[in-house]
């Protein structure tokens, strides 16, 4: 949800005091195309942008939808003056939302190739202010979401563990988790997994495990049903295949969305 | 600057309503922690997302300092609670500063094979409510901020030009300008370059030109003391050479904020 | 997480634009306590309005304390001036908070006379703009915060399934659903609970159904390993031994937040 | 006065980042009814937050409409998607403050029947960030918001008059007090309120006193015309016709606002 | 009360994106020194901006003390870097504030001329943003801050007279106005100065007579105790002692927020 | 650019928590009407102020509009309840506004009697929170806004160049500087200006000297060609054509904004 608050401190952001360009006559349409082929996302951000300052919006790509270039992802038409205000901060926010669904899409079609089911996920490493944005921009691409903030999943680390011991942390924190919320425990052995699996994890956490490794603590999860493996801990594009053949049930990644170029989009007005 | 209620927006966003994994007693030590080389800043942004939680920053690297993996930017000690609390936005903030100082030092380094002067500089394609943030990361790598805002500079563009002409348009805008702010004049071929200048751009910016174009329009610019050349358009890390070559003065570069990979750090608590 | 602008607004709606009776010299005391017994909650945000005025919190209780007539929840000391600013705020949200602690306890404690381990869970019928104090309450008073907000868990509401199918409804859901989120699905006859557990969801609502229903929907999820049963709609503090004598894991109160009355609490200056 | 930003924060508060089920295609008509009998009121802030999300507000009761099971407050139409993000929002405001309306309505009725002018006024006991809301619900009820904040009517209370004594208090606060603006003025005993009236209190409130005590103080004060006079603290529901027998000509109660339970409202969609 | 949401506004106003003669180190002294003589008023703004930036305010004026060139307001330390950045908004805060002070007291001296009572009184007609900070001025410059907002007295003006008639609007508003808030009723003519007053005004204003009418108007409230007489409409510093001659109780003036010359002060930094 | 942000909290700071005036039914027209003559500006304010109401604005004057008494600025037509609550904080922004540029446009028109194209400027004395508003109208009045922020010019002061020496202050800023934005270097001295021309500045600040001193000094800048030279410190409106016949190219003045009273305006309804 983009709120008239947020656009205000984008378009503030870019505008400053006095912008002497800024006083153009008459009515215009403009239309965001693409440069490049990807996917769509963030077109809702760039929607409210345009909704803000009342330029009509006269047609978007759904989220998700594959892009070619020269291909329209929105049209716009109204007062030349606030056409051209919005221009900018909405091309930032799509070309950006856009890079990370295509990233994420590049990510989803390497791991079918070795798995029909695994997901690729998103981590919390995302741009502050644009976590929503950006967890939609991974859902356009064919992603997961993963957890969106703290308070949507537990995660026990390492230093939760260190602190109390593994079952230990478990119990210590199922107690206090609503009946709403799953756990995900973070293991870094092999023979950690199952523990975490018995001691009640709905989620356990590979982290930095190689695919071998990983493969192994598949194996070990399989006797508990309902538990999911997931594969975490600098997994790039390149690796997805071997992470995806081990038979994790998530790969998440934090490079889908800290790391993805922007996708490149221009803005036309006119005609 | 940085201030409490953009902190307060990046925390809220990453907490949610309930976490119940934030309940750790005790006081602790955090490291934000170089896994790769680059160029530190967003250093002042993590300082202050821990000012806020009332969390002290004891040492913090210079924006700009050249890091090597292992390397500590910055390090506080607080409430274990409000250190870890702080820890994920911090880590999201630097490393994306990072990431975009470290591409504009390496885009530097390119050009200075071929020029000592050329100013690499960032564009208005920034990420929405990180401008600041994001032109100080292009400084910290040694590149130049542009504009920094539309109040900031006049451009005058292709649509400007097409709808009053070129000369008429540098006489439209200078007359609406004030003393303290330049003009930067937009041109599409080698022959308007100098027609710009005898017009009273500041600037010239050469759109999309190929480097042997902007090499004509730099020597057309040549009469005309104190106005700059400006390449931009489309110029990638590898193009920098050719353009620097050119003895434009500036060259401009939305990828350097739009495009940047986070650079990897990672935040170590205790001992 | 309370945060500095949201103690700005309640300070601010409080105080106006000229306030007289301000004006008052010197260093006090301040100590809250309880007029009646109850559960102490809200202590987070009373201490958070005295740090924003810089006002020093000597002590405070924990979160869930059980609290007698006379017995002293939070203790400050600091400007005498800005002690009084904070007074009213304070106690209007610890009262708040401890009133819904206490009605959540009392909740507890009647379910407990039936059932050892069923949640006793609150709703989204909380007052805005106190959604993550009121659910900290609940925790407070031994309770369940339930889903925080409409992204940390999925329902699946009748007019879904009414436009669906039952299963369809899961069906389509479930494939838009990040693997950290879980699948709350509402029926309204015992029949259709199974059926939605054989679907696929984590947790099935018996909505306004009777105990005996509940009962009937109860016995027909055991087969369903790891399906919770959560009674909901309309459940008072009087029907909350019958609701857990039926086996469900979790009885939904929406009165347990939009309900409470205010904790009598008063605050003290001096000596 | 519901701003736009309220609405924002209030909605935020109950989306989170990403919510799954919100993507409802087509138009619908919503209706918010009510379960029990009451008085409606915060039917304004309902229609802020529709309004906000471009529904439409076809229909709705007045502030202070007596309703029954059955009746409709609130008529809307619009996107479906839209409607459905602002019912719950809705719904929690409306029942909020109807059920204030509805406890000062009871209040009011049984003052009247002991007095046929007696106020029923509220206190500054209000939920934080709902002062305007909560008091215009009381005046739905039939009753006296009393003062909005410390800088619409100025109150001297005991810890002043202990430190300057009760005439030089008044003396003192008159002098740094508007001409715009009313004191009231608290006393303990019968015999300070003949005192506090002639050295200009605007109105004598009669603090913790018994309706005898307060009969008393009421007969003392019957010389000092205009002066009015106050009866406050803990003055529940069944005490009311007591304290209004006193000829008081105002009763104010801290419960109206801090401990009535919510008014039961529903809200259909489709028809 | 001077929030950091507003402190926050003006120093990122001022500030901009990217400051670099703002990179001073070490640490200094600031001092706040009158040119020209007058009142001294705004002092806690300036000191909210410098608390803000964490620069310690060692010594302050009094709001309402009296200054002459060479005269220190306000003395901080700290940060050389961020002394300069509260600098410019400080002096703007202040240099505003007191020269509202000192017109202030300028019409309140002349007004002594004629009479030692009569309240010179601000209006409604203050700087947007600026609206408690102007009143402050003018309660620091000796004046009334008359009605703060339209919540705080209500004013029965000639609109709502012509449409109800004047005795029925005073009714009408009388029963929908709290105990705590006075009435003041706007007339136009002498005749209609005593109707307002039987009909239960606590205050009638005299709008737009000459002082002669205006004495008239007195007389015949002269019968009515305790109903209050203001002189208002387009009266200068020059009017004010012939109103004041006129034996009014109030005299309000807009020209003393919305036309005040700033008071010259300069910001002097170091030893 | 004016947010809803901005006009949220100015009416909200009108309003307070409940005005009991504002119940007025129907639709009205209302008109804002010069009662003096001067010139326009704040309008696109006042609009915005009418917008965010839903009240349309059906005509308003263009900003620098030149008026006589009985002119209409702006005139709007809406609900009665939404135009009577945008009226005073719309009339307070635009008499400030005007007032500015009024202010401006006669010290222009004083200028233009020595010379025809030295500028006004105004300084970065504005009130808190209208920075731009105050720039915008000091445009409309026929003047410069000179530097929007710190951030758009740099401006090397007396202390910068005592701590490093006057070339070196220009070097070490000149190289901290993009090119987008110019230097501005402040003189004391005749001597001076030159040696800051030489050293590389773009403007020389001419600070508290004499229009005869300011003379010589633009005289010894003839030499350098685009060098601009400012005259600043206390200038009045009476000492515009001294320093006007100076040769100077700006005129820069802090009392355009902080010093000039509101333009007399009114605003009417009905009709």
């Amino acid at each position: 949800m983009i709120t008239d608050a947020q656009v205000e401190r984008w378009l503030r952001e870019d505008v400053g005091h006095h912008d002497v360009t800024n006083q153009v006559p008459g009515e215009t349409t403009g239309r965001l195309v693409a440069k490049e082929s990807g996917v769509a996302a963030g077109l809702e951000a760039a929607a409210a942008v345009f909704d803000y300052l009342d330029v009509a919006v006269t047609d978007r790509l759904e989220a998700g939808a594959e892009i070619e270039p020269g291909d329209e992802l929105l049209r716009v038409v109204g007062s030349a003056r606030e056409v051209l205000r919005g221009e900018r901060v909405a091309v930032n926010l799509a070309g950006h939302a856009s890079g990370i669904a295509t990233r994420t899409g590049e990510a989803v079609e390497r791991a079918r190739t070795e798995a029909d089911d695994v997901a690729i996920a998103a981590t919390r490493k995302t741009t502050p202010g644009l976590r929503g944005l950006e967890k939609r921009a991974v859902v356009a691409g064919g992603g997961d979401t993963h957890r969106l903030d703290l308070s949507h999943m537990v995660m026990i680390k390492d230093n939760h563990i260190e602190e109390l011991g593994l079952e230990e942390a478990i119990d210590h924190f199922r107690e206090r988790t609503s009946f709403a919320t799953k756990l995900d425990v973070e293991v870094e052995t092999v023979a950690d997994a199952p523990r975490a699996a018995a001691a009640g994890a709905d989620i356990v956490l590979l982290d930095n495990m190689t695919p071998t490794e990983t493969r192994a603590a598949v194996d070990e999860l399989a006797d508990y049903e309902g538990v999911l493996a997931e594969a975490s801990g600098g997994i790039g594009l390149a690796d997805v295949p071997a992470y995806a053949a081990t038979g994790v049930d998530v790969i998440s990644m934090g490079s889908l969305t800290h790391s993805a170029p922007s996708l490149d989009l221009s803005f036309k007005t006119g005609e």
